[in-house]
């Protein structure tokens, strides 16, 4: 069964989807949709092709998953509940505290017209969210500890940029090596995100800017990094271009628990991950659960489905046959 | 909804079954079965009755779920296709090679009888299996890498037992940190089961007993240590009472991939297990997909399952809603 897949937004997330259809035999990118003037846009795959958002429709039935790559902000609450009415549709929503009313929006179109939608697809939410779910069902008493980077954080990047003097900027989240070693004892110490995150920034000031200035308004800048422990680096634009342009991203779910009659013995369950590129491994997150959402829509399944509600088989273009022989 | 849990076979794994479902307060344990007379076994739970196995069909209807903690050499291969037609069954069959006839034979008796089977279940197979198919379904070009350790073996500290002038040992099996860098690098290298490991035996010898060949004797010894790296450490008793009566495990499941038009960018999906109690830790895991095999029955559903079939979510005792609220 191959799958016809839509890519909805065309930015680094929806090139990532084009590149990881391309690594699945089993999937067929039929068509990318923009807000742009489709001629302006040019795809890197032959035989998809490329529309204008507003032309959806037309494809219907031509279209097996739409993976849509918006943001969260504004796209995704808006989207994912339009296009779910005429698609199987994933996506990678990631404010979550919204995730629930995000839910039920999605759930009840998808069940109005029949048809499923999965959200918040990738690594966090996503992988990361299944290791806490598999390790807290396994090690009912213990701790949770997430990590996140080394990575570049968008948002921490954006923040600098707004700085009068700064001309462009790239924020990296590290991990606290120590705090990793704490949460890794089986002491289950409390830390909170600051203790377990340093942040570290490379900076391209406007010309005649004040350095000083700048770096003093970053350091104290409330809730982005005036709790953090924050380094400065000033750099030029040549270097910034070369040294930072990736999107590399990754970080680490823990789970320090105890069993035994008398809680005498301890365990730690660890997941990480380290990225070279962001978009690109949440992508190819996406198109895992786009042939997820396929099987399960021709089961005659639907409603908003999440990465707790899917059995791993149906990720695999593997048989059932074949991921017991070589995987179990 | 609670779930009336029995063990059948109370060892190591029967023991820690029982510590799990002590430490999950939607299960109780109902009953232990063992082949031993049952007025020489107590049970750590005063409200579970412990009976012979010969009398396991009276509790036909008393039990939610069946536990089973044989062996998977001779016990398992006869006793779940066995006793799924009295019950839900969960065991934790670790033969790899051999878990194609092992579904094969479940799945028609627990289809013959309208019960579940999950089989296999733990962590390896078990969640290691888990992290290779979902590792795997993310980046399908890539290269997957399991160590284990540093842990006990029981086979082969039961082999070093059988040398003549050997009272009692034990076997580490410990992963090799260049090989386990190696898999991190993103390079994929090419690395046997040999050279990711090393052994560590802490050996007893009976009085008059030839150290030197002993030694010489587990070195030599094929498949077991011949190609291995060994060391070998002649202690006393009471040392090895004191210092190595734990059944410690681990290891490392990896799986290092690339992404992109070009497949320029490397992926790191690194998933590890750190074990006081090996047996405990399995337990734990089989307590949990008890749970699921409940629920999945009570919707219905029959045959032989595996870890790949489930949807995580069955294994949780929290609610779907809360759990997309607390761990999405």
């Amino acid at each position: 069964m191959s799958t016809r897949i839509g890519i909805l937004g065309y930015g680094n997330l929806g090139r990532g989807v084009e590149c990881a259809v391309r690594q699945n035999e089993d999937m067929e990118l039929v068509a990318v949709f923009t807000r742009r003037n489709p001629e302006t846009v040019s795809s890197l795959t032959d035989t998809a092709k490329v529309c204008n958002i507003a032309d959806v429709a037309d494809w219907k039935d031509k279209i097996d998953v739409m993976i849509i790559c918006g943001g969260s902000a504004t796209d995704l609450p808006v989207q994912t509940p339009k296009y779910v009415r005429y698609f199987n549709v994933i996506d990678s929503f990631d404010t979550h505290a919204k995730i629930p009313e995000h839910f039920a929006n999605v759930d009840a179109a998808a069940k109005e017209t029949g048809h499923i939608g999965i959200i918040s697809v990738g690594w966090d939410p996503g992988m990361f969210s299944l290791n806490r779910l598999y390790a807290n069902a396994i090690l009912p008493e213990g701790k949770d500890y997430t990590f996140w980077g080394k990575g570049v954080s968008q948002g921490h990047s954006d923040a600098i940029r707004r700085i009068q003097g700064v001309k462009n900027a790239k924020q990296y989240t590290i991990p606290v090596e120590s705090a990793l070693q704490a949460a890794r004892s089986g002491d289950n110490p409390e830390l909170t995100t600051r203790q377990k995150h340093t942040r570290e920034c490379f900076v391209v000031l406007e010309e005649g800017a004040d350095a000083a200035k700048v770096e003093e308004e970053i350091k104290t800048m409330p809730n982005y990094f005036a709790d953090y422990d924050t380094t400065v680096h000033f750099i030029s634009e040549a270097e910034l271009l070369a040294n930072h342009s990736g999107i590399p991203h990754g970080g680490f779910v823990l789970r320090s628990g105890v069993t035994g009659w008398e809680k005498e013995n301890k365990h730690l369950i660890e997941y990480s991950l380290k990225l070279d590129s962001n978009p690109e491994f949440t992508a190819s997150v996406l198109v895992a659960y786009a042939r997820a959402a396929h099987r399960l829509s021709d089961e005659g399944q639907n409603g908003c489905k999440t990465v707790f509600d899917i059995a791993p088989a149906y990720l695999s273009a593997k048989s059932a046959e074949e991921l017991r022989a070589s995987m179990l």
